[in-house]
Formats: structure tokens, sequence, C-alpha cells
């Protein structure tokens, strides 16, 4: 009988599919199959003795072997859509189901050779979606890992002193570099790395994507956003917390009591079966009632122009979203909850924490304080 | 007159065509396109501030202005595809340019849309191989971060008692974890990160890709790769180092000793004009010479089995390689050369440099002392 098989090619920073089906790290494309329930990988000499103890295949043929199989059917320099052809002859697969970011070059080649193939509509492993207890373990551990960081940063906030618009750090103008740094030493002690952790204060932090750079000033708004990829797991935590060393003034305190409110508004919405952009709708409720605008403009945008969160795994930024997508949520998903508010001139904030959805109350898989003021 | 335009649909850690197209860094999937010399950004309102600032984009259109149209076109949930499709009747574009990793999915939704596309066979920027003064800065300056790394691990080594089988820092038995942790934290401080460093003693070494782990044991070699991605920049530096704490053995010696007149024969070899395949002749003819064998084993490969070098800077991987594919290195090119041994039980070692390609003598990118015993 005719055999059809799920195919990958890729590298496993770029498919986290493929990353999550093959259980280990390869920083190359690769070709992997799954045939039945058997998970088979195609590695070079270079890979092969750490797929043998690291991988969950089930099956490892050398691509060297691969190789040699085109050359004999007559390709002298095989590409990768040689090596899959070689590799569906070898074990008698008739068609292949391949991810929507299946690269474009193989698929037309592999087309042209007459091989059969179907772009899978949609997620490859929808499971991935709901968490297993390991997974939400290791989520909890990336977000233990950024509490160590905002611990750092907090600690390097409350130690600096305020000298007119300058916070000042054993002697030196605090930046949010140096904040950055020792963000990122704490975290990588706690056994991950927040590449683009955000230390954005005053303006900077009204664009929700800006890292953050130079001087911050006392009675300023910081947002400061950590979101380590763990060395061990691959998962990703992810929270934010909104700091402020001197003394806030009146509409900074209402801007944050906005955010605190609509975030827990928010998580409480949060539950098996309920919708995923109801739980966005009480966001922009608790923003709405109490008189906060969204709006474009020529700059941008200001209010609250994201979603209100995101899945979270071995993506940062992954399915299902809260935003303005209509779908049930499901027991075992695990999202991000982070409005934000912001404007230009006051500041941004925004506050962000981890949940896993169950049939009852959110699970929360992040824990720091929610103090701001030091 | 009917326009084309080249396409991209992806973020930029995945798409380093995308990254050296728009100079700024994009998490999440986005639109761009070049229509004439003319780089145009379809950002969402999350992405826009930044855009304008840090991009290097001409014109940057709002997602929402493409969402609102493809809904007036009557498509009530807009995907990639009709929004490219929006984009393509706002810009007059006939016809599209796509990379060869372009996702599947959208060509073909594309496609069925009756959009002409085509797949640029090979390279989107053949030049990115060549690099600016600029570039080959950055590559100095990623390699002068992973020195620092050196330096770091050298002193901890330096710093540790022997006590048996065990090097013993600061009351602690020291590990391949330890000294990562060391190596991150100096180059962060240098300003970057190298996420999946190296640090492999013993037979963890002969698997080139392994990352190492648990106690480095006195006497043994230990192979220290490190490849900080820049913060500021997204260059890359890779070096390598082989160190040993403790007295190598002849045998031991011998294969430092030879790699180390592999690494320096490749080096000379490179010159524009010259085939990328015989720069790694040049490394197997030293190790043939001085009898080094490589094979395939049941357990994996021995010997040296891998390429010579690849291209470096964006990617840490990328054209041109120095390997088997004949082709001529042209004046400006960046590569690593890094020839190496692996034999269990013995260990392994490889000495890595990065260079750039001139018409005489390759310019040195990369810095550190080649001393191994500490």
């Amino acid at each position: 009988m005719p055999k059809s098989a799920l195919l990958f090619f890729d590298e496993t920073l770029r498919s986290l599919d493929l990353r999550y089906f093959c259980g280990f790290e390869v920083h190359d494309p690769f070709i992997a199959v799954q045939v039945g329930s058997k998970r088979i990988g195609v590695l070079n000499a270079l890979e092969y003795g750490r797929a043998l103890k690291e991988s969950s295949f089930d099956q490892i043929i050398p691509l060297e072997e691969l190789t040699a199989a085109a050359q004999e059917a007559g390709v002298e320099q095989p590409g990768p859509s040689d090596h899959i052809a070689a590799l569906a002859k070898r074990l008698k697969i008739a068609s292949f189901d391949v991810p929507e970011d299946f690269p474009s070059a193989i698929l037309v080649k592999l087309l042209d050779m007459g091989i059969d193939l179907q772009i899978i509509d949609g997620a490859v492993f929808p499971d991935r979606e709901i968490k297993s207890d390991d997974e939400a373990k290791w989520i909890r551990e990336g977000n233990r890992c950024a509490s160590a960081g905002f611990a750092a940063a907090e600690a390097m906030l409350r130690a600096s002193e305020i000298k007119g618009r300058r916070l000042v750090y054993k002697g030196k103008t605090l930046t949010s570099e140096m904040v950055r740094t020792a963000i990122q030493t704490a975290c990588i002690a706690a056994g991950g790395f927040p590449a683009d952790a955000i230390v954005a204060g005053g303006d900077q932090g009204c664009d929700p994507h800006c890292r953050g750079s130079g001087p911050l000033r006392p009675h300023d708004l910081i947002i400061l956003d950590i979101f380590p990829r763990m060395f061990k797991t691959g998962y990703w935590g992810d929270m934010t917390r909104t700091f402020l060393r001197g003394e806030p003034s009146d509409v900074q305190r209402d801007l944050v009591a906005a955010v605190a409110k609509a975030q827990k508004a928010a998580t409480k919405a949060i539950k098996a079966g309920v919708y995923a952009d109801s739980v966005h709708a009480e966001s922009n409720r608790v923003f709405d009632e109490l008189g906060y605008k969204t709006e474009r403009t020529a700059e941008g945008a200001v209010g609250f122009f994201h979603g209100t969160g995101h899945g979270l795994g071995l993506a940062i930024h992954e399915s299902p979203r809260l935003g303005s997508v209509h779908r049930k949520l499901k027991k075992g998903m695990v999202v991000t909850v982070e409005p934000g508010l912001y404007y230009p001139g006051l500041g941004g904030c925004r506050i962000e924490d981890v949940v896993q959805v169950t049939d009852a109350k959110p699970k929360k898989l992040s824990s720091f304080h929610y103090n701001w003021v030091f």
C-alpha cells in the first residue's frame, strides 16, 4: 500500500514544529519525516552522533547515504529535493504532507519530479497549543528566570541616586543598556537568555517593541519586558513589569492602576470554552470605561493597540492569540496576559503574566510582585 | 508599464535576507517589497513607529490599510495572501519575485488568485557574500566579543586546582556549564551573546555540535567554540580554541599541532580567485600527510568529517562554504577557517579564526592567542 508521510525541511530555530517533532536542536536545514508513527531524521556526519543521543527520532539515516543514492540515480551534485526524492524511493513513500512554511523552491522542484505533495492547512501539530505538565513546568522555569531579571533591575533602580534629570548608579549615569546587561546576567545564571529584554523609559516605552537605550530618567515610567529562552528546554518565559524610580504623578498612578485593572479583568475572563476575543474585549472594556482612548496618529498609535496576549511555548509568539480572532480557548493552553497603555509625553505601562487555561480559574505560571515605585 | 517586485513574507530572525534588506529586526512575519530601488515595508501598529525610526524602508504602509482594502474586496478575515494581493493592486505590481524559502502555502494561494510569481534561483542578494568595510568591522567586533569569552574561560581554568579526576574552582567541581556561564557573562558585557557556546571536554568534544555538560577533567582536551551574535548589529563572531588544564600527552600534543598546521595551511590558501574546495583540500592534505584517518563508524564519524569553514555575517552559517563545492572565492568574502580532528578516547581539537578574502593574503578578523596548556 502506498504510504504518505509528513515532511520537514528546515532547521529547528526556524521551525518550532520541527523542534517539537525531533526533540533536539539542529541549526542547519535538514530532512525529517514521519511515516505512520515512526519519526525519521536525515542527518549528516556532523550531527549524526548527537542525534543518536539527544533526538527523539526512531531512526536516523545518514545524509551521505541519500547523496550516494542520488548520485547513482545520475544527479552529480544532489540538493535537498534530490535527497528527498531518494528518501521517498528508499522508504516507498508515495506522497508527502508539508507545512505551510515549507520552502517554495523545494516544493516546486519535487512537484516537477512528479512527487505528490499536499500543503497542510493550518497547524502541523494542533496539539502544540495544549501544554503538558512538563511543558507548563518549563514555561514556569522560563518565568522564574525572567523574575531573576526583574529582581536584578529592581535592585539596580533602588541603588540608584536621583540627581536632577539623571539616575546615578555606582557613580555612573544609569542607562537602559546597563539595566539590560544586569537582567541578562541574572537570567543566564537562572538558565536562560532574554536576547531582546526591553528596558524602555519615558516615550521609548510607547513603542512596545523598542528595546530602550540611553539614560533612564527619574520619575519616568520604565517598561521592562523580559522574555528569556531557556537553554535546556528551548521554552520561553515572558513577563512585563513597569517600574518607576522617584515620585510618580497622579496621571502616572492612574495609568498604572488602569493597566493593572485591565490585566486582572482579562485574566479573570480566561477559562476553557471562553472565546479568545472576549478576553481581549475585557481589556478594552476596562480602558474604555476609564476613558483611555486608542487612536492612530501620524507618528504611530496611542492607547492600547496590540493584542491582550499570545500563546507561549517553544515560540515566543504562538497560537492562540488573545486578540480579534473568535475562537475558543482550550484546557491546557498557555497564554500571556499583557494589556498596556501608551501615550507619548506621559509614557507607557504594560503588565504581563502567564497563565494556563483550566476548567476553572486560570493557573498562574509566573510570579513576581507588582510594586512599581522605588 | 506592469511592474515586478521582490517580495518577502517572513520575520528577520528567520530570513536574514529580509534582515539585510530592511535594516532592523521584526520578530513576527510581515510583508516587504522592493519596487525598482524603493523598499516598502508593511507593518502593523505595533511595529509602525519603530520601523519609521530604525528601518531602512523608504516607505511604510500600515497593515491595517491593507486589511481594510481586502475587507472592502470581500475578504472577511484577510490573511497574508490577501494582504499581498491588496498590496499588488495598490502598487500596480504585476508580478512578484520570491526567495526560495518563501512559504509554500502563500505561494500556492497567490498563484490561485492569478498573481504571477517567480521563485528566485539561488541567493536573493548574491552580494550579501561580499562584506563591506562596515560589515567586516561588525564581524571583527563579534570576534572581539568571542575573545572576551576565551579570556574568561582561560582565567577560570587557570584558577582551577587539579584534584585527582576533578578540576576545582572556588571550592566547586568545575563543569562545562560553569565555564559557559562565565563565557556568556563576559560576552554580554562585550555586546553580544553566544547562546550555544560549546565547552566540550574529552569525548564530548568529538561531537562537533555537542555543547558540553558536566565536570571538565584535568588533562583532557576541551573544545571552546564561541559564536556570539552582536546585539546592535545582528552580525556574528565565530572562533574556536582548544584548551587543556594539566599535562597533555604526546598524542594530544601531536593532535593539536596537526590541527594548527592544517588551519595555517588552509588560511594561507585563501585568496580571491581560488576555489573553495581547494582550501578544504589543504586541510585534508595536511591530515593525510600526518596520517590522521577519517572514517565513519557505527557511533558516528572520526577524524576530520566537516567542512574547513563557512561564510559568516548576519547568519552564523552562510555562503560560501569551504567544503566540497567547486566555486571561486571573491574579494570581500568573510569565512571561518576551522579544521578539526576527533577521536573518541583521545578527544577532539578544533581551531577557528575568521578571515576576509583579498587579492593577496587574507585579512584576519579575529585575534586571540594560541596557547592551550594551562
